[in-house]
């Protein structure tokens, strides 16, 4: 019997989960929120790193640990809201030495370090593989967080940044090939050392002009997807953001760099879509934010209309248990 | 080579997590507190089931689901803080069934209404065995939290209910002989179904007169060592509550019943220590509290003195990594 993929198992727990009064943020968001006071929400994020699925060879215990926080961190940065602190809790396979919790460590605090947040609490349990449960938490003004519903037809469709340095930098991971040319470093390292746009987040937040919101760790083509789904309209694409040494890559390797774009997953870029009169001025105050397609009317479709031809971009990227 | 234990490891944790400024609860408390504003904070908990370790033979998947929400009720129960919502984390090894899905979401729902909080978010992963990280938040006023460390010389020690029938069940569970007697089916019901003391918890804090409080899920002799060391004082435990049905078990597999009554584990009880003369006020809101010893000036230790002799009561328990 085949068994049930990640999204259809997320689909029936929030279909049981789902409860009145309605949520500040539905079950299908980066985050969750909750009511403080009147005005004032609390923004909760736990996001589950395993061993086995979420480690690639070649990334040591300190980048695993790191890279659980830039999950979490990530989610904050899609929606503009800080995350204040982190709670961690940990799966070890025993025995455990003082080295491996040293190095888990490590990785936990530089990241935490790295985006002013403060590690308050966790707890520790016995499992067969690493996992690392990264929690975190932080405060908004109700009806500020950056929705993954909001987008309206009329907006511009943009990201933060390149894509596919993940998808081809796991292929050089899981390949035999070693060592790897230096110039592909990048590739490598968007794996092993990925890093969360927060403060981009953060400041796209502060414009007011962002209408919805999502990080692309599911990948390109499904953060699209999500934002298309739940805002209930369509996506056309003018262009592929493809990063340039993934164009290098793909053609050496002979592989379609757009899929690498698309498809792969593991890449905290935000994707988000804006009123398209304000895209100039926001864009002046981040400059790495690029263009890539407009919403349109719809129910839910991306669409690639460039070089000549249309054709719909299929929902899929990166999947657990698929 | 021997690995760390969970408490070794959970103090090297501690050690390197610690740092300026002080927050409000430390590291080794239950819960962990984050100030919101100048009077209020957010309180949050995150506890790891693992199938391997927590989930005993006879233990269905809603069982489970529901003990991993009672562990972190339970922590705020012994801080006198209500939860108000749950995250779940779910980590579980394809191929996954929709019967699989919908057991552990009956589970977490079952339990998540019996104390009144609501689940708003999650993750989910592909893990090799079954991980039920379940993340609590509430709200609590700044200085109203029951901690660990707050045990005063005078005091009296008190529990919450009597203690044993969880080591007790869990030798029954993983035990041979089936169908057990039913005469200790509460026995294994106290592992299988066990019960957080939540509406105890939120009593015995608005009495304002408890000094010290802990969740027993490591034990009572782990948790008595915990608030005696974190306090600076020492317990001289005057009798040991060991249940009833606890003792006749004993007797028959000629067992010690008070070694079960100390050094089980997951036996969801509160203990705490507060003024002596307040014992009999507060007992009249909560009847089923004990008084099992009193707080006498020390640097930690915790004594049984009974019977006509005088013993130290070891620092051991459940624990996970051993």
């Amino acid at each position: 019997m085949k068994g049930l993929t990640e999204r259809q198992i997320v689909g029936v727990l929030k279909h049981r989960f789902d409860s009145k009064p309605e949520l500040p943020l539905g079950f299908e968001d980066d985050v969750a929120a909750f009511p403080i006071s009147g005005h004032r929400l609390v923004v909760l994020k736990t996001d589950m790193l395993v061993g086995r699925t979420d480690a690639p060879p070649g990334m040591t215990l300190e980048q695993a640990a790191r890279k659980a926080v830039v999950a979490t961190v990530s989610d904050f940065a899609a929606k503009g809201v800080r995350p204040e602190g982190l709670l961690i809790s940990l799966g070890l396979a025993p025995p455990v030495s003082l080295s491996t919790v040293n190095r888990i460590a490590s990785g936990l605090l530089n990241a935490a370090r790295e985006y002013d947040c403060r590690i308050i609490g966790g707890d520790t349990s016995e499992t067969d593989d690493l996992v690392i449960d990264c929690i975190g938490f932080g405060f908004a003004e109700t009806g500020m967080i950056l929705r993954r519903d909001g987008a309206k037809p009329g907006d511009v469709v943009a990201v933060t940044g390149d894509f596919g340095r993940t998808a081809a930098g796991l292929r050089i991971l899981l390949g035999k090939k070693k060592p790897w040319p230096r110039r592909f470093s990048r590739l490598t390292a968007s794996v092993l050392h990925p890093t969360a746009k927060l403060e981009t987040g953060l400041t796209l937040a502060q414009t007011g002009f962002v209408n919805s919101s999502i990080d692309s760790s599911d990948g390109l083509a499904r953060s699209l997807h999500e934002i298309a789904r739940l805002s209930q309209v369509d996506i056309v694409l003018e262009s592929i953001p493809v990063a340039p040494d993934v164009r290098v890559f793909a053609g050496e390797q002979g592989l379609v760099a757009e899929e690498l774009a698309l498809f792969g997953g593991e890449e905290y870029e935000l994707v988000l879509t804006m009123k398209k009169d304000r895209f100039t001025s926001v864009r002046r105050k981040v400059p790495s934010l690029r263009r890539i397609g407009d919403v349109k009317k719809g129910s839910g479709d991306v669409i690639a209309r460039f070089g000549g031809t249309t054709r719909k971009v299929e929902s899929r990227g990166y999947e657990h248990l698929a």
